[in-house]
């Protein structure tokens, strides 16, 4: 029984099917059929994220929004326009790509396997005593990751987290690369879900997002990034990063899907948001069910409230591929040993909400009556 | 009247269609919905595709074909598992993306304004005295992009000057990389439609194709790669180039559509591939008629016989941009600058069979009532 990855498994909702067949069907008329589109992405697109977006109280014109293949590309590349001389900061535990492609990159100094780090990366632990959400770099760092709701911990920022980090950056000139790829999963009004509802996050944050978890696009392939035009990095007028990106994108890429495009304008709808809605609640009953059914067998755990990981404290101070083990062979359940996300998801499991009801339910009945804790 | 863009216009036929449908149709059932596909591409696909190479008696297995979201991006990321160090050889003209690619990525040098070209860029001039393919460099290089059918030249490499390659490549330890994704566009079955086809060629080519113009899918994103396993390059094992090309689209890349993979899918089928020769074969019309027309009006034109690119000598040695000015004023027809392209493309123009038929008559209509030459 798996509860190991992040990998959605429920159907599309019906609007969206329906916005994808759209764009199939309009390739194949010669009136409706398109070619190459904007390597930016299609321009109907881009103004309803900027619609989206106003429903945050957040303004943006379309040529600060770029559509993507995908999250994971956009934040494994965007780390190509800076210099290598930047110093980069990420969150530990987090998602490996902020890092492996900044070593791929050549940016992390030499690896000390005694501290399990890169020595030229500055790692900023998240654990209990900070509940998962790092204070500022003491010293002055370029590049700075953040992912909110939090992969792997399940943690999300507060505005007043937000701010200190938005402060820090502009005082430092330094860029804040903001991963809300779960931001659909916030139900809580009072968190924020892009990081420009915090005030002057335009001038130092790049914020990317995705449709897969919100519309079940893991397999589709949409995303989009955020590069405001007043955005200010050292040495360099502002709309400076906004045009390296575009010129990247347009080197690189060759922008995203048109079928995926077509899906994702239907999902932005009223009645597309209402039905992606549904969709993201699914999961987030799953989130409770695990959270729930992990401490109900004494387990303590973190997230799952406002995201869709649950960050489980393994028991009785296991190793993170121990308690792996001792999971599957008792109760056959597989998640994932927090230590593969950075040193400080050492003694971490995480545990996915993103399955079928019965199949989560079925792991957690295990859990109760197996696992001999 | 637009004869300039490399973009295609006519539908998808029928069973791509209805490929992309059921592809579309998988996602809104839980039975059949699927989320991230492996980053290498789908199983069904890569094996559909050894089996399409085995129509040219080109032996691969499916872990040496890398699914994409097109080549563009793969001709541009290649690059990326290559050291610095590597000295680059490009064909002039050539695609853009070759040298700019290359140049982000910091192997050019300065740029000579005189002379026009990088000076740590090995240009290799293709001009009417070696019928538009260049010979191998006389010094060493490391890698060595090859387009064939040409963009922009419309020529396409015989088995005989790819062998030449492929022997300079096998002595010096050198990689080609081989675009091949207007192959479809070859007709002449005496030319090779992959550089496989000649002998030992998988020790040192990678070969780039795509969807795009075989399909019509130039804005559904498809394409792949080929990164044999027994590639040899210096200082490394075989496999090694196969499997940094795995580690960096496992990074950087998270999958290309499953949608246009299962209408990739169906293109590949053997009604698939009738119906999208079909496709292509109305392009070519469009290149013949595109070639005839500037022929019969004293113009000097090469390629549009197996691509589907007609590459113009301009009249009276014009420049490539004061040629493009005359045809917008006097014809109100819009080509490329050969110039764009590269040094050697100076005197040149490219005109694109990528067009609504009755769009291209008219174009060349105008051409031969107006032009005055």
């Amino acid at each position: 029984m798996k509860l190991g990855i992040g990998n959605t498994t429920e159907p599309l909702p019906q609007i969206v099917i329906e916005g994808l067949h759209e764009g199939v069907r309009k390739l194949g008329f010669v009136e409706t059929y398109t070619g190459y589109g904007d390597e930016q992405g299609d321009k109907r697109l881009r103004e309803a994220l900027v619609e989206y977006y106003k429903g945050m109280f957040v303004n943006l014109d379309p040529s600060e929004v770029f559509v993507s293949d995908g999250a994971k590309p956009d934040s494994a590349n965007i780390q190509s326009i800076f210099g290598l001389e930047n110093i980069i900061a990420v969150q530990d535990p987090a998602y490996p790509v902020y890092l492996d492609t900044n070593v791929i990159a050549g940016r992390s100094g030499k690896f000390d396997e005694e501290k399990k780090t890169y020595r030229g990366i500055v790692y900023m632990p998240c654990a209990e005593n900070n509940d998962f959400f790092p204070d500022v770099p003491s010293k002055k760092v370029d590049l700075i990751y953040l992912c909110s709701p939090n992969n792997p911990t399940g943690a999300v920022a507060t505005k007043h987290q937000l701010r200190k980090f938005v402060d820090y950056a502009r005082e430092k000139k330094a860029v804040i690369i903001f991963d809300a790829a779960y931001s659909a999963f916030i139900w809580d009004p009072g968190l924020p879900r892009s990081i420009y509802e915090v005030e002057n996050a335009k001038e130092c944050a790049i914020e990317i997002n995705s449709f897969s978890k919100y519309a079940g696009f893991t397999g589709v392939r949409l995303g989009w990034t955020v590069v405001p035009k007043n955005l200010v990095v050292e040495g360099a007028e502002p709309g400076k990063v906004n045009s390296l990106w575009n010129r990247r994108q347009c080197t690189f890429f060759n922008g995203a899907s048109n079928i995926a495009q077509e899906g994702g304008l239907f999902a932005l709808t009223e009645q597309g948001q209402k039905e992606c809605q549904r969709l993201v609640d699914y999961y987030m009953k799953n989130a409770r069910i695990i959270r729930d059914g992990v401490e109900s067998i004494g387990l303590k755990a973190f997230g799952g409230i406002n995201a869709p990981y649950i960050w489980m404290k393994t028991p009785n101070s296991m190793r993170s591929w121990e308690f792996f083990d001792k999971l599957l062979n008792e109760a056959h359940v597989v998640g994932t040993p927090g230590s593969g996300f950075g040193p400080s998801g050492e003694g971490y499991f995480r545990l996915s909400a993103f399955g079928h009801r019965e199949d989560i339910e079925k792991a957690l009945d295990s859990m109760k009556r197996n696992l001999k804790l």
